[in-house]
């Protein structure tokens, strides 16, 4: 008698996923495109490990309510002194980039342009599309407190949004600058930090709510429709109605950026807003002489940015394309990515100041944003041409096929399972293989091949294509001459049913 | 009176990297190159989470000697349930294949050929060339006991080494199989588990000790020059005997392939050892069907490979070209990446075998392996051509040109820095920009732009061009008609001194 071993079971964990070609192929097309609008605008490739000693990371993490919890952190084996010091995987690609200018300062060119992707991680509750580890790819430049940097960082924004493949017009980057709320609260009284944090999420949701739900959140509170209620920020009347002009500037979207500016002048915007205002019309000068649409890129008050980091500038971009959810009603896709200006970061390492601005997204966020625009970049992604091993003495035949197939550029496999011929169709259709080549007896004898057309037997069963029509042009197996074998995969490869 | 804060260090934790853009592009070269080889065979690209449970992990550390340890582990969070698991970050690719491979076993196209790159980590000692996350590629058929999977794996091996850019003939995938180890040591009464693995260790150091030091090791030990004491494996003399046979077979490197095969024939392998020869008979056929050149891929009897989860097959790349030391003495670059058949990996966790067979190289080691060959892929990388901000009120007109050349599909950008003229040239040469564009009064007045070759500055100042020679064909500094600027640079990119 025999135990039964312990087995483990086959499980990735909570909040980690597989990626499998489709959406690889889409991440990989959307990061090598990105990736080249971002070097021909001269920002240079880094790539950091993953994790840092916990001290580096600091106190930026997302969520400013649990500063230091979130992340994957454990104890080092103790150095040569004896001390085990805290790291943790990085939870963004902004730390590391800090971590690493403060301790390259003195030989790096300032300013310092790079970009980035990979991974990082957060340590939360995993939900449906809410993962512990996703790919980011941001762009920063380290060094330069001028508006032109900013302008620089949302012109290759749009630049590489396009490039990724979404349709011109269907994203627009919004600027507004933190300093000009920060003004507007100074100059209408609202002096304390906490209250600051509240109105700024409650502007944060203009876009969800509406006025009415933010008059209600920068007030004493608000009952939403479950019965929860929110308390407010509780600002006076005044500064409430100094928001609500300052929001309104959003609701007259035919605005040029330079009108923005103008229209913002009229308010009272106290010393920071004066700089900010100087600051977005560096901004809308340096857009125009980089050649941004208008649509590409406008100014909007109610842009607010989580992040509590940002000094100047922010930006989000905004899919425009109205998507359908499940039930196929319409929803606002959103925000698929953004960035601002961070003029502290560097600087709790070194002490000096290095002012700071990127741009950051979600790399599977964009592929998701790709889809909803009708730009399925995996979708094309197919199989190799699966050569059937038809005949286990003439394995050496099936191998130069594949070889040849693949010398001109054509993906190709030798069936290598051990099962009969109507397993190995099925394995060519599974692996979504646009042809099968089966050579046997008698094409040995011919010196032919049989192609068999698996695109096509694929588009007749969805009904993607009609069946009579097709037949009379595109045959779904045919006996070729060996040396039209090529050719004749060519064909079905150009045709993509 | 202030208080100075407490400014953490920015340093990386030990044995991590920060990887910068000539390591970078070499880096990324080698795995577009390598993954396209790998895409013609049929080889779909899978990307697993950076952790895995650790019971899924197991114990198929590396070293066999401490199974457990090596690894970045963690404790999750409870679950559901209450219960906080153990995860730990991959120490390679394989061990999440296994899983992923159990996981979806029921729905994958079997047999299942996947690629994989990206870090691992190994929590170890780091030392200078000793990392504690480095990159690895691997490639592996989980589904197919045939040799020509094998087979496969090594023709597709040597040709993506070629493909990223070793020249031919510079590397050679040589080729054993564990089984004509395991069926020696049967058939001369080797049985112990401990014995064995001390002979394998023994004669994998081969290739560094010979045959002598290599004898010692599978006997009483071997003392080493600097007095240290190496317990051998005791074997007795007419086991020793055999195995001195069946090494000295890779002593006649003119042997095709066959040969080799015909020469083990003569040997006692016992019945592992002749399925062994068996299995090597049908890779050597059908890597000759593959059109594997002999030199490319050879029969070695010294391969063991260190990992004991190998079962069949064991492949090692090894770069053939002599390199030099820091003192210029010559050494062996050695292996630049391995694998093998493991037909108990996927069996772990689903009871089922899975024959696998795979191969792994790590990717900066391939790119060191490149520079030794005298091929740096990173070498060329050169910064974007800088545009000089010399007039403060001009900045649109500078933006021009830059966007100008981008589109043109060259990588440029304006200064955006404080500093003045001398200041910015230098940023250019730091950046190794290959020229910088000088716009001022008289260049706006007269239609033109002054053009700084900076390339031919460096080369200059390295000595790598002739001074008189160049000057002649090549100004240092030009003023073209605005029209011409971008044919100019492209001049200045292509002449590549």
């Amino acid at each position: 008698m025999t135990t039964e071993p312990v087995r483990p079971e086959a499980r990735s964990p909570r909040g980690f996923v597989d990626r499998r070609p489709r959406d690889l192929a889409a991440e990989r097309r959307i990061l090598a495109a990105v990736s080249a609008v971002y070097e021909r605008y001269g920002f240079e490739p880094l790539d950091t490990g993953a994790f840092e000693y916990a001290d580096a990371l600091g106190k930026f993490l997302p969520d400013a309510d649990r500063p230091n919890e979130g992340v994957f952190a454990l104890q080092d084996d103790p150095d040569s002194e004896g001390n085990g010091q805290w790291m943790a995987l990085r939870y963004d690609l902004t730390a590391p980039l800090a971590r690493f200018a403060a301790q390259n300062w003195e030989t790096l060119p300032k300013p310092f342009r790079r970009y980035a992707y990979g991974p990082v991680w957060r340590n939360e509750k995993p939900g449906p599309g809410r993962f512990r580890e996703f790919w980011q790819c941001d762009a920063d430049t380290v060094g330069s407190a001028r508006p032109e940097a900013d302008a620089e960082i949302i012109a290759m924004a749009a630049e590489g949004l396009v490039a990724a493949g979404l349709p011109q017009g269907s994203a627009v980057l919004k600027i507004n600058n933190r300093k000009l709320l920060d003004g507007l609260f100074d100059a209408h009284g609202v002096e304390d930090v906490r209250q600051r944090l509240t109105a700024l999420r409650a502007i944060d949701k203009f876009d969800r709510l509406g006025w009415p739900g933010v008059r209600d959140l920068l007030g004493p509170g608000r009952l939403d429709e479950s019965g929860d209620f929110t308390k407010g920020a509780e600002l006076a009347p005044a500064a409430i109605g100094a928001i609500q002009s300052f929001l309104a500037i959003e609701a007259a979207p035919d605005l040029s950026r330079l009108e923005v500016v103008e229209a913002l002048a009229t308010l009272t915007l106290g010393a920071k807003g004066e700089e900010a205002l100087a600051e977005l019309q560096k901004i809308a000068a340096a857009l125009a002489g980089m050649g941004v649409a208008e649509a590409a890129a406008r100014i909007d008050t109610t842009v607010v940015r989580g992040l509590e980091y940002y000094t100047g500038a922010v930006f989000e971009a905004e899919l425009l394309l109205q998507t359908a959810d499940e039930k196929g009603n319409p929803v606002r896709f959103g925000s698929i990515g953004g960035g601002g200006r961070y003029d502290d970061l560097v600087a709790r390492f070194t002490g000096q100041q290095a002012p700071a601005t990127g741009f950051s997204f979600g790399v599977s966020r964009l592929a998701s944003a790709l889809r909803a625009a009708g730009r399925d970049l995996g979708a094309q992604a197919r199989g190799p041409v699966v050569v059937i091993a038809f005949d286990q003495s003439r394995m050496s035949d099936y191998f130069a096929v594949a070889r040849e197939l693949r010398a001109a550029g054509v993906a190709a496999e030798v069936y290598l399972g051990s099962s009969g011929m109507k397993a190995q169709m099925k394995y060519a259709d599974r692996r979504l293989s646009p042809a099968a080549v089966i050579i046997g007896e008698d094409e040995l004898a011919a010196g032919t091949a049989t192609v068999k057309d698996l695109d096509l037997g694929r588009a007749l069963s969805l009904g993607v294509v009609d069946n009579a029509a097709w037949r009379e042009q595109r045959p779904g197996q045919a006996t070729v001459p060996r040396a039209e074998l090529v050719a004749t995969i060519r064909n079905i490869l150009d045709a993509q049913p």
